[in-house]
């Protein structure tokens, strides 16, 4: 079951300059940066109020946000929904017909696991459930 | 001061298409629809948890979100972040110079108040702010 939003995704291009951007225009509060080396990007989350954004910079020319970036420019990448089990979200969607990138969960930041749908599945949104239970 | 998410904004071509894909990959429910004149959008508010969702769908040509899915196609089209002020919000950035698309608040969906970012303020992304005060 999905209980709410876990996190935004938001591509940029110049990390350190769209974390001055986001704490100044929203008061939010820079409390973690992470190298996620599977998918080549530094992240920096910001917290504004309870809302978590994911500043997401490529590492690598043949980082999906730096293709995503290089497509359509820096902007809203993506939706993470926070579930009690991401794998019984992607298992539900496969029942569903639905278009997958990631049939399993596999490990996304602080210790999450994470799988994502295709963007033709949800009109060009690019959705990933997110849960935080310990692993099984 | 910004408490947390009010909704996400996601551009749509096809409104009841959109509403069965959301409800049925996120399991979310179709809460309320309205038609928002000023911004020539059919609005269509999916819950999913705590998340909401409004599918914006244009109801003409030269609305904003019209022009949204011709340059960029369908999807991800904003963030609102909910504020004890929109104005207060406004306001602030402003006094830090940066780039607005509202000045001052204006009618939003459900009575709400609203004002808008210019996405040049937020590297691409357009941020709306948004109150549910009763009007001073």
């Amino acid at each position: 079951m999905i209980n709410g939003l876990d996190h935004l995704g938001i591509a940029v291009s110049d990390l350190d300059g769209a974390i001055a951007q986001w704490t100044q225009i929203t008061g939010g509060k820079l409390v973690h940066r992470e190298c996620v080396e599977s998918q080549r990007v530094d992240v920096a989350v910001i917290e504004i109020g309870s809302v978590r954004v994911e500043l997401l910079s490529p590492t690598s020319p043949d980082s999906p946000v730096a293709k995503f970036i290089a497509s359509r420019g820096p902007g809203l990448h993506h939706v993470a929904l926070q579930s009690d089990s991401a794998q019984g979200e992607l298992d539900r969607c496969a029942e569903q017909n639905a278009r997958l990138i990631d049939r399993t969960v596999r490990p996304g930041a602080e210790n999450s696991r994470v799988g994502f749908l295709h963007p033709h599945a949800l009109g060009g949104v690019l959705l990933e459930f997110v849960d935080h239970s310990t692993a099984e």
